[in-house]
């Protein structure tokens, strides 16, 4: 069976104070439902990705509030898995059309961030940590530092060379207009950003960020169709211990790697062939280990390569993360997936405007939970 | 493709002091594991229903933990659905057996509420409800007081009447050693327990409780099987308004409507050919209204088949909660629609100890989140 990407609809990222989260999702699903083509009424079932509005605004139980939203009350479901929670979701919904049960669902991310303070959001983010991690006074940037030292000295890297993920990422947001950061920096800004926790600096740091995203899929074409059929031709997930203390590695996610393996073996796709992906840069090290759990680097090589241009728009042949990545394009975690989702989309067909990468055929998305507890790995190909 | 049920494993449901979530999910899963005569290499994805870690325990991000717990990291999804999670969580895993993606799952549901005040707990639970109504100060245990007004001058019954759900599901408790309450109480124990809501007493209400409950189903018996095969024949969910005040009717879910007939339909079951089912309950109200929405009591005779015996152990042929339903065999929330399914497979397999229901063949479960918010409506079938 095919799994065709239909409609897609995004907020723009950032710091939307004017905006509930049922605005959010509102904006998001109607655009996806119009560039679909369809109405609410030709929408079998809806899923939603968000991690964090139980913590932060005691809302649960979110099926009735979004497809009221939407405007039919339609099977619903809402999936958590921290920051995967969107590719979660979108892996549960190819999965129920797969299943026959449904012909065209949607699957909608949102989160709404902002509108506490840093100290109340980072300890809801803690959530995705274990608890000897929290009691410990861990925080996530505490843990990805902690990956980042072990990581720079197994392969003598230096925050130099961590700060050019941002840089990268930068450059690529400042030719997204829905991204949360639209400035280009430079290494120098990097590395004279604040300390958050050694090596990370500020600008290695994702921010905190508003926003959602909806993509409709079907198993099959609506009788009018003038896009490019892009189809998801993987959908895979794996798991890993929570905790750090926990895992044989600091250098690599395998709950990534297990995913991924399967994901290229399911598709008969290897690495090679991807042209665009994006990946879950949540930290400036997370996006080095990224590329080298899906074997686009070899070990101890990512931030090398991302210093040669090798995954930079205008310079390499495999761009990673032309949407800004969560660095640039903004980080509203359960939107984070489904964001990725569509910038693959565009790209596929061809409407990526400014960041538009020549000839883009085949493309992954990358979207991790936690500190790799969770991993969602979709692969995209354009059909013609 | 059949999807049959093979192990089911459960802890006692009650207030669990001694015990972790993690202790209660690892007592339920290795019973369903073993009940299931597999190992944990044989289980290819877990599923899991909760509502409350988030906000009660700061601890989302579910999958490693559960999955180590386990024993394997396995892709391991979170559904959140309120007090439906269960029921949902459930019907992910069939679809995703349906899909072709994983043959054998576990699908686990667990809670843990008693560890908290019940102030903290009570308004954790509002998180099921929407905004308007929790700053307009509900519980749920008022809004199904209002639905129960409704109900009482629609259909001219009184709080008497209302009182027999709880009297029938104590004494089916009492036969059941896992069950929170197993003590059979009087129509003058229910109406000389305090006020909750009016007309609401005490013992209309399910309690807060701790525990878990994990069943295995997958596409194909194992080699070695000799207990009675259960398929899951259908798997339906419905969705409505999370808010009381965007509903046409006080006296009918229309979630459960459109989830039950879709499941008739799916089935080929009628009302009638429904051996036993297990209701959710969490208010004597909302079993009434059950009976209704399903079609096994005429609209305005629920409680008056109740009291006729038609749902009784021993006295009617179409047993009600012969599980003790919420009331009595408790409702931590996650776990019910997953202790639902292992009350209708014990049943089907003549394995229900005291409280066995001669000659069942055909059972139903009937979970819900919030005040008929969400409803996840299953049919099982026993094969010989």
């Amino acid at each position: 069976m095919n799994i065709f990407v239909l409609g897609t609809g995004m907020t723009k990222f950032g710091e939307l104070w004017d905006s509930s989260p049922t605005d959010l999702a509102k904006e998001a699903m109607e655009q996806s439902l119009k560039t679909s083509y369809l109405t609410a009424k030709n929408i079998d079932a809806l899923f939603i990705g968000n991690m964090l509005s139980g913590i932060l605004n005691n809302q649960l139980n979110m099926s009735g509030i979004f497809s009221k939203e939407l405007g039919v009350y339609i099977p619903t479901l809402r999936i958590e898995g921290a920051c995967a929670s969107g590719g979660l979701a979108l892996h549960s919904a190819v999965q129920s059309v797969l299943s026959g049960t449904y012909r065209t669902v949607m699957v909608l991310g949102v989160e709404k961030m902002t509108d506490h303070s840093a100290e109340d959001t980072t300890a809801a983010l803690m959530a995705a940590g274990s608890e000897e991690e929290r009691s410990a006074g861990a925080t996530f940037t505490g843990m990805y530092a902690l990956i980042a030292r072990a990581y720079m000295e197994k392969y003598s890297v230096k925050e130099e060379d961590l700060a050019a993920v941002s840089v990268k990422n930068h450059f690529h947001g400042s030719l997204n207009p829905k991204a949360q950061f639209q400035k280009p920096i430079t290494i120098e800004n990097v590395m004279k950003s604040s300390k958050v926790a050694d090596p990370l600096k500020l600008l290695d740091c994702s921010p905190i960020s508003d926003g959602a995203a909806a993509v409709v899929i079907s198993s099959e074409l609506p009788t009018v169709w003038e896009e490019r059929p892009i189809k998801i031709v993987a959908s895979t997930i794996g798991t890993d211990s929570i905790s750090l203390h926990d895992r044989t590695s600091f250098t690599s996610f395998s709950s990534v790697v297990q995913a991924a393996d399967k994901a290229y073996k399911y598709a008969g796709i290897s690495p090679a062939d991807i042209d665009i992906a994006e990946v879950h840069d949540c930290f400036s090290i997370a996006e080095i280990i990224a590329l080298e759990d899906l074997k686009f680097s070899k070990r101890g090589q990512g931030a090398r390569d991302i210093i040669s241009g090798k995954y930079s728009l205008g310079k390499g042949k495999q761009i990673i993360n032309s949407s800004g990545g969560l660095k640039a394009c903004g980080h509203p975690v359960g939107a984070t997936g489904i964001k990725q989702i569509i910038e693959i989309t565009e790209q596929l067909r061809g409407k990526a405007g400014k960041r538009q990468v020549k000839n883009a055929r085949i493309g992954l998305t990358h979207n991790v939970g936690g500190s790799g507890s969770v991993a969602a790995i979709h692969m995209l190909k354009a059909e013609r």
